[in-house]
C-alpha cells in the first residue's frame, strides 16, 4: 500500500518539524530562516487543515555543513524566530542519531521479531537498548541478537511495582516505547511519567467488536476483513491518535484461530511501518489525529 | 482482491445449494442422487463448520440434458432424498433464468448506476424490472436505460403508506431487493412481508463510528482506512449477515467530504460484488454469518 | 490504495508547478517570490531526485486575492525570476478553470462511462467538450449526457485521413486527450501535431505478455494478478511515462473472458485516477518517469 | 489478500488429490469409493477446466478411523479404481506427517527467516531438516533455531560439483526444495535429478524488466507497483507454473534501493504463502499453470 521511503541519513542532515496556527507566508518565512543559516532544503512536506484559521504542519529535511558544530546557533535562531516571533512549535532531529526504542512484549513473538529484524537490516532508524517482557519466553531470541532482555513479571492486580521497575529501566535511556503485543494495561500515571511517546498495536475489525474474544465475535458475525491499528497511547485506552492501519481478507473457512494468525501478520506489518515513520520524524500528533508527512 | 468467476450460464445448467446438519457421507450421497438422475457435476464447492456435529454446506453446478423437461422429476427426487431422508435444506436454480432484482434508491447515484451498468454489460446474472426511489432525481438516468422508475416519497415519520406501496410494486415481481443507498429505515413488518432477501450497503470503519456524521467522526480520529460492508437486512438494523467488505486507504489530507467520495467508490464495488454473488447462488446464509462458495 | 484528495477550487487559487536542475535554496527562493507578490502558500509538495546535482520538482497551491486581475503581473515575475534567474521551467494554472478533455473511444464503455460519470459528480476538474469514436455504439449514451459525439471511422490501413479529421476537431479546443480503450494506434505524426498531452490505459500483467491475445496467454500461464497501467503516450507505443498502476486478484477458475472483465474494472479505476491527478496538475513528466505530487 | 486456512491436522486425516481427464460422474464415483472405505469427507474442492473434454481436479480432506493401519488397503483400492478404472492420477498425504523442506539460500535473509519463523510458530505444516547456502553469513541464525546449516560454495562457472554435493545432501531426506533467494541458476540436470518439486521466488513488475538490474530499470521507468512471483522451477528458468503473486505500491520518492527493500517484503510474504499451500497439498500442477484449491 502507501509507504514512506526509508531513510538514507547523512552526517549533516536534520529533520525540522514545525506546527502551530496557520497564517499567510509561513513556508516562505521558514525557508528564509533556514536559508539565512546556510541550511539547504532537501525535502519539504507541508499541510494545512484550512488556509483560513487552520493548523499548519511542515516537515523539512535540511542539509547543513558542520551540522553538529552549528546546531546550537541554528536552534537559537529557530527558538527566537519560530517559537518567539511566529508562535509555532518546532523540533529538530539529526538524522545521524537513531531513536532509542524500548520494546515491551509478552509471549507472542511476531511483532517483536519483525521489529528487531528490520532494525538489524537497517530499515528502521532506531537502536533497541532493551526489551522488557512480563514473561521470559523470548529472552533467548532477544539476547542472541545482542539486545538486553529484562523480565519484569506483572502478576496480581496491582501493577504499580512492575510499572515502577519498568520506569526505572526506561528513564533517560529511550526516546520511544513500543508495545509489541504487551498484554498489560498501562496506568495513566505510567503514561504521564514515562515522558516519551508510546506506540501500541491492536487488532481492528469492520465493524468493531468490543471486549473479550474479539476474534471469536468476528468469526460469529462472518467478517470478510480483519485488520490492525497502530496508535499513540493516551490515557483513553485504544483511543489515541492513529498512525497506521491495514487489513487482510479472510473467509468463512477461517477458524477463529486462523483469524488470529492472519491478524498477527497484519499487526507486525502495521506496527513496523508506524515505528519506522515515527523514528524518521514523519508523524505529527494533532489532538486526536496524526499527520503523516 | 478475491473474487468469484462470473457466470456463463447454459440452457441446461442449474445450481443446487444444500445445507443442514453435517454427517458422514453427505457428499457421496448427494453425488449418487445426482448421478442417478443423469446429472453431471460441473463444479462443486463444499464446506463444513465442523466434521463432528457441525453444519454442512454444498453448492453444486450440474448439467442435465433437457433440464426444463426433467426438472420436476429431479426436484421430486431431491425433496424425497435430501429433505426427507437426509434432513437437509435445498434449492435448485436454473442458470438460464436471471434473478429479478428491484433496486431501491434515494438521491445518490453511485451504487445504482454501477449496478445498472454491470447488468447491461452482462456481468451480473439479473434483470432489473424496476427502480423505486423516494426522490425523483434519478428518474431520467434510469428510464434512459429502459428500466421502469417509480417515485414513492417517504416524507413524515409514518412510513407505513410508502412501505405498503413499495410492497404492492414488488409483490410477485422480484427475487431480490437491493438497497442502493436507500436512506430510509425499513420496518420489521416490511422485511417480513417482502418475502425475498434484501441486501444493503453501508460504510464501515476501523474502529467503528456509530450514529450520525460517521465520516466527520472518522476524520476527527484520523483514520487511515475507510470501508464498506454489504449484508442481508434483518430486523436488527445493520447487523445482518455480512456478504462482502472492502476498504480504501485515506490520509490526513482528505477532508470529511473526500472520505465520503472515496467511501462511495468502495461502496459501489462492494455492493456490486455482493449482488453478483447472490444472483449466482454463491451465498448461503447461516444464522448471523454467510458462507460464500 | 494511495490517493490524492479531490479538488476544492476557489476563485483565487492557482497551482504553480516548477521543475528543473536542483540547487541550494530553491524552496526559499520560490517562497520569497510568491510572498513578494502577496500570494499565500496553501499547500506545497516538493521532491528532489538528488540534493546534489539532481532534479527539482515543486507543486505549490497558492492563493492570491484578485487572481485574475493580478495574474499577468505574477506571470511576468515568475518568468523573470524562475525561468530567467534560476533556470527553471514553470507553469501556472488557475484552479477555477477546469481542463478541457477530449475522450477517444471505440466500442467498450467501461472507461468512457466512468470518466463521464465522475465528471458529472464533480470528482474530476475537467469539462468534456467532445467524445470521438471510431465506432458509433456509444453515441446515444454520450449525447444523453449533453456531450457532443463525433464518429470518425478508421477502416483500412491508412489512418491519415481519420487522424487529420480528429486533429481538426481537437485543434484549439482541448487541453488533454484521453484514450479510453481507443483501439487504434496513433501515428507519431499525430502525437506531435496534437500539441497537448495524451493519456492511454492498457492492461498489464506480472510477468508481461506481449502481442495479441494477452488475456489468453495470461490464462495459460496461470497468473494470479492482472492489472492496468495509465501512461502518457509517446512515440514509443505503450512505453511512455507511467502515471498510475493497479492490480486485481484472479484465480485458476477465471476464464480468459473473466480476466478481461476483471481487467475492465481495474482499467477504469486506474484511468480515472490518472486523469484526475493530471487535471489537478499533480503529475510532472520527468523524462521516462512521472513525479506525482 | 486471498488466503487458505492454515491446517489443523489430526491423526486420522488425509488429503487426497486427484486429477486427470474429466468425464461425467467423477465426483460421485470418488465419493462412493471413499464411502465404501468408511472414509468421511471433511472438505472437498473440485474444479474442471471444461465440463466437456477438459481436465478434472479434486482435493478431498478425508477422515478415516485408524488411518495408519488402514492406509495400505485404502491405497490399493484407490490405485485399482482411480488409476485403473477411471484413468486418473492420485496422491494421498496423511495430514499428521509434515512435509520435509530443504531451503537453499545465499546471503539475503528475508525469505529464509520468514519461513523459519512461520515453521516455528506452526503456521506451515513442514519440518526443515536442512538449510544449504553458497555463502556462510546465515549459518549462526539458522543453527540458533536448531536447524542444520550446510555451506556449499558455488564459485566458478562450473556448478556441477556444487550441485552434486547438494543432491547428495538432499537425496531421500526432503519432499520439497525451496529457493529462498538462492542466487544460482540450477541446471536442468539438477532439476531432473532432485526428484522433488522446487519452488522459487522472483521479483515481478508491470511491465516486466528483463535481465540485470531490474529494480534500477523499474525506477527509471517510474513504476508505481512492484511485485513478486512464486513458481515451480522447470527447465525454462523463471517460466514454471505460477503458485502465487502479489504487489506493493511505490512512488517516485523511492530509490532503487527502496524498491529492493519493498520488494523483499512482498517476496517473503508471497514465498511463505506458496510454501504453506504446497505443504498443505493445495497446489496441483497442470502443465504451465497451477490449480490452487
Amino acid at each position: 500500500m502507501m509507504h514512506r521511503a526509508t531513510v538514507r541519513p547523512t552526517e549533516n542532515e536534520a529533520v525540522l518539524v514545525v506546527h502551530g496556527p496557520d497564517r499567510p507566508g509561513l513556508v516562505a518565512a521558514i525557508s528564509a530562516i533556514l536559508a539565512g543559516q546556510d541550511a539547504n532544503i532537501v525535502a519539504l512536506d507541508q499541510y494545512s487543515t484550512d488556509p483560513d484559521g487552520g493548523s499548519f504542519f511542515q516537515r523539512t529535511v535540511l542539509h547543513l555543513p558542520d551540522l553538529q558544530a552549528r546546531r546550537p546557533a541554528l536552534e537559537a535562531v529557530l527558538e527566537t524566530e519560530l517559537a518567539g516571533r511566529l508562535g509555532l512549535s518546532w523540533r529538530l532531529a539529526a538524522r545521524s542519531v537513531p531513536k532509542r526504542v524500548a520494546i515491551l512484549a509478552s509471549t507472542s513473538d511476531h511483532c517483536l521479531l519483525d521489529l528487531l529484524w528490520r532494525q538489524r537490516r537497517g530499515e528502521i532508524p532506531m537502536t533497541v537498548p532493551m526489551v522488557i517482557a512480563n514473561h521470559s519466553e523470548m529472552a533467548e531470541d532477544v539476547r542472541q541478537l545482542g539486545i538486553p532482555f529484562f523480565h519484569v513479571p506483572s502478576a496480581g492486580p496491582d501493577k504499580s511495582a512492575a510499572e515502577a521497575e519498568i520506569l526505572r529501566l526506561l528513564k533517560g535511556n529511550v526516546d520511544l516505547v513500543v508495545l509489541a503485543r504487551y498484554m498489560q494495561i498501562l496506568s495513566g500515571a505510567f503514561i504521564e511519567a514515562v515522558g516519551v511517546p508510546v506506540i501500541n498495536i491492536h487488532h481492528s475489525f469492520l465493524p468493531a467488536f468490543i471486549g473479550a474474544g474479539p476474534y471469536r465475535k468476528a468469526k460469529e458475525r462472518g467478517v470478510k476483513l480483519i485488520g490492525a491499528t497502530a496508535h499513540y497511547v493516551t490515557e483513553e485506552l485504544d483511543e489515541g491518535p492513529i498512525i497506521e492501519q491495514d487489513v487482510v481478507r479472510v473467509t468463512h473457512a477461517d477458524t477463529a484461530a486462523d483469524l488470529q494468525r492472519r491478524g498477527a501478520d497484519v499487526e507486525r506489518a502495521v506496527l513496523s511501518r508506524a515505528v519506522a515513520w515515527h523514528c524518521d520524524d514523519r508523524v505529527i500528533r494533532n489532538g486526536r489525529e496524526t499527520i503523516v508527512l
